[in-house]
């Protein structure tokens, strides 16, 4: 990507710090400073304010820096020096008089050895630190259109190894060698791995939404849920689910899989730019009330991907906010009945400047 | 495992809260829970004290808790309360005068977070907050028997995989499709994941200490370096490195591995109980430094494994504090010469009652 994707970037966090009212930000965050600069690399930071834009980093990434980061200023530590007195030093010399630190990111522990290498600075009583909490999140929520080509291919790639898998799906398989077939072949594709561990559920473990994929035969039963995602090398990532049929499946499955299925494109339909976030959720959530499952969907309608599998914006009953331009969310209504079995359908959605645009395109029918 | 080994662990930990001079610790560190009492999940935290010991987390586990905690007393939240307030309500409930917080895992909002949901309850004003880093990982760091018997597996199931990916090797392949390739056998061998991205190093790749695999086939150089490692279900790890010749190598590279092997071997003859951890990274050092190399070998001798890749205690030129039995460490010097390459070799060693025991066999000649 050209530098100046990440200036622009840049720019956009300079006005959110100006906002809050402080003189610099300590972005430490690793998806943040990647975001931020394109460095691939971790254990590093980056001071950014109207007058200072710093990378803080250490030797072994000094080459990868110049390569990553062309035209950025650039701390780089060696052996020598201790990793919080080398922050300290750097900020001392950018004086910020109210430094902002994430807050959602910096563990206690961290934040108390930042201070203390601060405090022995000769800039130390001039520096005032003050927390603050998901601030380059709410950039990341707006995806430009090299993310949201990123977040395309991540789909395609999850959406032909997902045709592989099932092309050649046995009932000797169990959950887990499926999980890691999956991987397996989106890494054939392109991928870097799996976005998040694969969820491959068969039968009544599809009533599980975090269950860990295990040593269940897929021929044990006559369904199983597979929610599954590509990570990209460039770190943008796809989320979908799918309910596959192996066999003859119960009435009752076919009829969740029916209500399922009006509330998600009830959810999708719902999507454009300025809806309420709630208000999207309960489009979907109406249409599994009515049909009497309302107590069996225990989840948010769905939540923004990008980066991380999880970002914002999140959709659910009680999130405040809009839908904007540029997000990407999932769509993943489900009713899970303990002990019987679970649907859940999901793709993911681009909001757009008029409405949106489904961008996977798996069949969603039971088969 | 049997709960005895987690009580075991837990009065282990009593003994450090009373040292702390707590009432009790509110254990967030995922591993750190999985630790202490076995359970496999996430977004759980434990408060642990002489009086209290309960596991707080929500309904999506509860099944999972009752399995995996037999005897455990389990707080479970469901979608209508808060986190932060399930967490303030077990907490008032308990009463500590002093509560330890995990400072080197929580962050500075969650802390922020759970102290304002706690002052909100009607013990708030008497319980007071002390930051507690590293207290499960001083327990962490002394392996058991059943630990010990996972590592071996995790470096059996790691080994056999790189003997079959040496079998198979050809100059075609990328540095990532091998990579790929090692973490797909070792799960067909019954591993969950590599214990952390392998590194597959072509040629002068192999001098940057951090480089992820890339795309450079293997046929681009006469050699390769591979750092890989299997993580079981069960979470623990190994990790190890070898150097392979692809066709003939220069002779400094031949020179380069010849000393390696002799710090390595050197640095795994000064392991035994009450070795100053400086002291074994100098055994090793020096034969590098004499060898008029000490400036490319810029890293710590080892480290420890288990739950977590890298673990206490660290073996470096400036760590304080001695081995101990139950340790299980890594021993990899290396010399990495700029746009030449270099040399690591690693292996896992257990820290015994009278000296060591080098668990991983692979052999260490160039081939």
């Amino acid at each position: 990507m050209p530098p100046e994707r990440f200036l622009i970037r840049q720019d956009k966090l300079l006005s959110l710090i100006r906002e809050a009212e402080v003189d610099a930000l300590l972005v430490t965050g690793v998806s943040n400073v990647r975001y931020l600069t394109g460095f691939s690399g971790d254990s590093s930071a980056l001071l950014i304010g109207p007058s200072v834009r710093v990378l803080i980093s250490d030797s072994r990434y000094q080459t990868q820096i110049v390569e990553e980061c062309p035209g950025l200023e650039a701390d780089i530590r060696t052996q020598k020096t201790k990793p919080h007195d080398q922050l300290a030093a750097v900020i001392a010399k950018a004086r910020p008089g109210k430094l902002a630190i994430e807050s959602h990111i910096l563990t206690v522990h961290e934040l108390g050895k930042v201070k203390e290498a601060i405090e022995k600075t000769d800039a130390g009583k001039t520096i005032e630190i003050k927390p603050l909490a998901e601030t380059v999140e709410k950039l990341r929520q707006i995806k430009d259109d090299e993310e949201v080509a990123e977040t395309r291919l991540a789909i395609r790639i999850a959406e032909r190894a997902f045709v592989a898998m099932k092309a050649t799906l046995t009932g000797e398989l169990t959950e887990r060698q499926v999980a890691h077939e999956l991987e397996h072949t989106m890494r054939r594709l392109g991928a870097d791995r799996s976005a998040f561990e694969p969820i491959v559920a068969v039968g009544d473990r599809s009533a599980l939404p975090h269950y860990r994929s295990g040593d269940r035969r897929i021929g044990e039963s006559t369904f199983l849920l597979v929610d599954w995602g590509a990570a990209l090398p460039s770190g943008y990532r796809s989320d979908l689910t799918r309910v596959l049929a192996t066999d003859t499946v119960p009435g009752q499955l076919q009829e969740l899989h029916g209500v399922v299925l009006k509330a998600q494109l009830a959810g999708i339909a719902a999507i454009h730019p300025g809806a309420k976030l709630k208000d999207v959720d309960s489009a979907a959530r109406r249409v599994i009330e009515e049909a009497g499952y309302g107590d069996f969907f225990g989840h948010g309608l769905g939540h923004g991907i990008g980066l991380h599998i999880h970002e914002e914006p999140r959709m659910n009953s009680v999130a405040e906010g809009e839908l904007q331009p540029g997000n990407i969310v999932t769509v993943e209504p489900g009713i899970y009945l303990p002990d019987f079995g679970g649907v859940r359908i999901e793709d993911d959605v681009l909001v757009t400047s008029d409405g949106h645009e489904v961008l996977s395109s798996l069949p969603k029918d039971l088969e």
